[in-house]
């Protein structure tokens, strides 16, 4: 061989092997996955579905048989087992850990040995007549002990005498026309009101700021029976020795009581009872329509207007007062009930994310019931039970969640969300930073309708989404799925075609979550037919209130029985619920992308700038005057309507394959409710910091969004000062202003 | 070739081509880096000290020249000219963009056409001497228009006329005892106070509440002299027709006083003059010691205790009122000062995060100046304007920062902190989701002696590491590094052998970042010897200030010409400042992991809590009698001991090719600030919400942590109800020890 020709085989040979080389090089550069945590989203969602189909209604009906036996108030001894059997149950399920949390709240209870209850006597002080002590239990019930009576916790404590006047459903209107348009004056009467409309804290607020000396609540058919049903046990309608327990305090968020603003633990600073938040000063009692009618039917005074009329075969005279041939007859509580601090426990269970460990999706619900909890609260305990083991069946196989998932069994919900609320005073810095969204698990089922979502406006498209995935639970509806029977039921009407999504309010464990702390939140559940016209005593509280209802509510008789029987025979509404709130927690922790719809926030944020403003064009001369404008409101939507639309295109040019850029927009989508936190809450509401979805204080606007602007309007109308009223409203306007800015500035790109 | 062969060859053939391209791939897998922010950190430093080489004294020295050739005081037309120059000038040095960011605040201005002055009136209202209404100005300014004579800013306006009565420095214990152990009632007179050991606005406070009808300041020699220094221009002494200008308002934060808690913006609501947070009711006027001198030979009353007396060649008499020789001589104060709504300009400039954009470290510094502000704030400006020329130059190198560097010239310091007030409330949200530090950048020199660091402790080991990479700027230290020279000079004593680095005080632009907001925050400047007896009287004010001051602080000798001559003549003491300031920066926004030692907040809580138990224990029998202990408050700090020792250890052990595991650790690290933010505020004071470095309300304890429990004490030693008193003290224990047990919690694994 020449030299030459040696020389080219090897440069020959160089090159083959170079080309070689690069090749692999260059294949084996591209073949590694830039990082690892680049998503399989179909494998995700195939998980999803594994995680939906194995919820099952058989197992939803055993949770709820299991933790339906005994009555369970917070505070006492069965409750603490119920919480030891869900922690021993849900690290069964497979959770990776599961902790008691305990608090020491104050908490009210009757005197065991001195009940509560009301009194007419005679002019020697003799009682003519006596309401009950106690609802008739049951049937299967009898022998189970620490029923509690009803009661209102916290009542003040007393024996109040005098003569009784009838306030409707004591709303302000109520008092109002009561002293504006009937010229009575409460200041030292008891007063008689029937539950509804608004929550009953609220009703005993009114009553003392207009001097009563006491109130009495009692539970009208018109309220609480439905057309053409029988009282339990034959039907779900309320039995006339039935009577509503709940608490009638006014926190407005804070907790317990005694240590607003931090978690109620050992070394906890208490105030004394007398500087506490929201107790109320003046004996309160609850009574069944059976007790009621005895007071009612004695009564004199006016006629009232129909509206103040109920269901009862009485007159609903006004008072003050018995009637004449009862004139020396008066009404006395005899109220013992006992304030004192208590230990309750929250259980808590954790997935641990894989990828984001500090990520928290949170499925919280109360485990405390006022005697069995049938739905209230352990409709929704059995469902969050259900998903639990459903999502350790999944870990089994090998999957596990791109974010922590923490599963919360509250306690002492009924005593003011106290469970909740110093757990999120406890974590308040973890979750301010790190959570992503908390789905609230009170009851699961109030009706046999079709379903019911409350949620923040970037949780809508979620809720489609998921609910397009969930099969319709009614028998009838083969092949349907749960969007299309509930968009069927309940449409949004005028503004959109789609199922209705309603504003989330106040009363149960996400307050402070989602009003304190700024989490997006939501909640669905089972629910009646609003328009049916049977059923209107129910919708008319459903649309506007603080609290939601059914006949039996709060009572001895929400049983297990009554879920068996009537509201969910075959346990697929549960499951349908169980699978809703479920599927959100997964799709939640699990997607890449949160799956948050920023333009859906915009969208709302305009539609409720726009009832404010209208509502505040009544007043067209005094807005020229004072020169109030909702310009800068208006200007602010517009600036996070624009911002929203700009984020969701920057999200779909997205590098998922970069998990900081991930990181960074997931980020913004998470922080985004937080923006709409005012640091120094609402006027003399601290811990309502929310400046879109907080309640307002005043029950006329309770479903109204941009409560501080509400709240200075309702003001106006009832103010001797317009001028300095409309000062706060302008004030608030600009304060809402500012919020929505800062809203639509997070989501602008970081830098 | 027989077939065999040929087939061999083949399969060697293959083997070859299979081998090399399997070495390729191989290499080709293993030589990509598993993740783009694999930070080489060898190249970062490599950067880090180009970017401090990059700094130079001449062009220093150039940058002060050029921004203190005018008066620029908040709101004038010279002010906003120099935010235009920085922001084009910035623009030049390559940050990726730089805006003005106005807001309309309330400033406060001398009138032009009715000066203030202070005069002596004999019976008959003439006015027999009156104060001057200018200093006389420097050499080589003589033409210089629009130099604010010195007044006190926010002053109310009128004309009280009365006797004047001598209160030393104002303080609290001063007004103490001079009612308690003089017997003097201050109620209707006008006061005369030295300034010094607190801040101004205090004194007037304090004036304000035992009654006062006004309130003159002087600079006394004893507070405003070193000894054997010449006034300027011969040396850097306050000359006798000096004054100290200055605005006396109480803000405690709150920014511009019409808007507390929402940025100042066209469409913010403003609170009305009456309603405006701070504002004294009183007017106010500074004086220099040959106008004061006028006033106190004449005073007549009591010789005071010799810690009441100054260096003047006056009795220091305290009065009420003259000697009899001037029995009916009165003192009258001529106030016209205005306030009014007025827009101010903050520049921001940005350079974009290379992976973590919404990663913001803060460098800001105040721009107004009372004249020129030689020192303050021009001292500091001019490092900045080093800084972002330094940093621009690496741009253009090819370097960019992990996380987004922010830097800010603020307006309106001088008039309570506004302009970064503002620019924290208008990005609250952002700052409290993504800031990761602010290093504050007010004057850069107050003495020639060596470096002074006040920074949150997280930092003090990053403080340490970095100076030892700086050189020292004094001449005869050649090779020795700003570390050595600075511990030297300043060692930590009794505690740790290393240079003393101090708590952050109050009153410059960081308040609202770190007291406020819980971002974690420093400062740097070069500073006079604490040590030396000489200067003690600088020592004193240093130690337990609210501010800092040099003797010609906030007057018109605040030339170029004092730093040129007087303090750094080379200009490499601003050059080091400029390397510390600049070096936090780089080394906050550059590093891979955030350089933050929560070990060294945790030591730091312990050395506080132990302080704070220890002054309690001056009281033994009545914390037996009420309860109070100290135990859940160690409990806390102990659980912090062992939360960070385990936070390091997880730390070592971090696999930093897992952007988001580092992403993880770096938010815990980011957030520890954040966790010591009461989101309730201190009592009373809603914008001062650090549990532990927020400044006590009684400046008996201006230099203590944990403020709210130095307040509780503060008003048992001085309440008539210590019962109550105690109680606030438990509360704030109890307030503290939940903070310090929150904070540990965000360090332990986030799942």
């Amino acid at each position: 061989m020449r030299k030459e020709s040696r020389l080219i085989r090897w440069i020959w040979w160089i090159v083959v092997v170079a080309a070689l080389f690069f090749l692999g090089f260059v294949i084996g550069w591209f073949a590694k996955p830039s990082h690892a945590n680049n998503v399989n989203s179909s494998a995700s969602s195939k998980y999803l579905k594994e995680f939906l189909d194995e919820m099952q209604p058989d197992q939803i009906r055993e949770h709820l048989r299991k933790f339906t036996r005994l009555p369970h108030l917070a505070g006492t001894e069965q409750n603490l087992r119920y919480a030891e059997q869900i922690k021993k149950e849900w690290l069964e399920f497979g959770l990776d850990s599961v902790e008691m949390v305990p608090y020491d709240v104050l908490l009210s209870y009757p005197n065991k040995s001195q009940p509560n209850y009301i009194s007419i006597v005679d002019r020697f002080g003799n009682e003519v007549f006596n309401t009950s002590l106690a609802e008739p239990v049951p049937e299967g019930y009898e022998d189970v002990s620490n029923i509690v009576p009803p009661y209102s916790a916290f009542s003040a404590k007393g024996q109040p005498e005098g003569d009784l006047v009838y306030v409707n459903y004591g709303r302000t209107e109520d008092f109002f026309q009561l002293e504006r348009e009937m010229g009575i004056n409460v200041t030292g009467k008891i007063v008689i009101v029937r539950y509804g409309k608004i929550f009953r804290g609220n009703k005993v607020k009114n009553a003392m700021l207009v001097g009563a000396k006491g109130i009495i609540m009692f539970s009208d058919p018109a309220d609480y029976w439905a057309a053409g049903v029988q009282p339990y046990p034959d039907g779900w309608n309320l039995p006339g020795g039935g009577a509503q327990r709940g608490n009638v305090l006014n926190l407005n968020g804070a907790g317990d009581p005694l240590t607003p603003g931090y978690p109620a633990k050992e070394y906890t600073y208490r105030f004394s009872l007398d500087a506490g938040v929201g107790l109320p000063k003046i004996p309160v009692h609850p009574i069944g329509f059976q007790d009621a009618v005895h007071l009612l039917r004695k009564m004199g005074g006016q006629i009232p207007p129909n509206n103040w009329k109920g269901a009862l075969d009485v007159s609903y005279r006004i008072g003050p007062g018995f009637t004449d041939d009862f004139k020396s007859q008066k009404v006395r509580m005899n109220i013992y009930t006992n304030n004192q601090v208590t230990r309750i426990y929250n259980v808590i269970g954790r997935i641990r994310g894989a990828l984001e460990p500090d990520r928290y999706v949170i499925l919280g619900g109360h485990r405390d019931a006022w005697v069995f909890g049938g739905i209230d609260p352990m409709s929704g305990v059995a469902v969050v039970h259900e998903t639990v083991r459903s999502a350790g069946r999944l870990l089994s196989k090998g999957w596990r969640p791109r974010r922590t998932i923490i599963f919360a069994s509250w306690d002492a919900e009924e005593f003011g969300l106290l469970g909740s609320t110093e757990w999120a005073e406890d974590n308040a810095k973890l979750l301010q930073e790190r959570a992503v969204a908390y789905i609230n698990a009170d009851s699961a089922i109030e009706g046999m309708y079709t379903l019911r979502v409350d949620c923040t406006p970037s949780l809508h498209t979620l809720v489609y989404d998921l609910t397009k995935q969930i099969a319709s639970p009614e028998e009838e509806e083969v092949g349907v799925s749960l969007y299309e029977s509930w968009h069927k039921r309940d449409n949004w009407t005028n503004d959109r075609d789609a199922p209705r999504i309603s504003k989330l309010g106040s009363g149960s464990d996400f307050e402070a979550y989602f009003i304190r702390l700024g989490i997006a939140a939501g909640r669905a559940r089972y629910t009646k037919n609003k328009d049916s016209s049977v059923l209107c005593v129910f919708v008319c509280i459903q649309k506007t209130e603080r609290y939601s209802s059914y006949p039996v509510y709060h009572s001895v008789y929400e049983t297990f029985e009554i879920v068996q029987k009537f509201y969910d025979p075959s346990f697929k509404r549960l499951r349908a619920v169980a699978q809703v709130r479920g599927g959100l927690i997964f799709q939640l922790a699990d997607s890449q992308v949160l799956p948050l719809d920023v333009n859906e926030y915009a969208d709302s944020l305009r539609k409720y700038a726009q009832s404010i403003a209208q509502l505040a064009q009544k007043h067209p001369e005094e807005m020229k005057m004072f020169d109030v404008s909702f310009d800068s409101l208006f200007s602010a939507v517009e600036n996070m309507t624009f911002a929203s639309r700009d984020f969701h295109e920057r999200l779909q040019a997205l590098n998922r394959a970069d998990p900081l850029q991930v990181r960074v927009m997931n980020d913004q989508l998470m922080y985004l409710e937080r923006a709409f936190i005012d640091p120094l809450g609402l006027p003399g509401r601290p811990f309502y910091r929310h400046v879109i979805f907080a309640p307002s204080s005043h029950n006329k606007y309770a479903g109204e969004s941009f409560p501080g602007i509400y709240d200075a309007l309702f003001d106006i109308e009832n103010s001797d000062d317009p001028g300095k009223s409309w000062e706060e409203v302008k004030r608030q306007i600009s304060i809402a202003a500012f919020t929505v800015h800062a809203a639509a500035m997070t989501l602008t790109p970081p830098a």
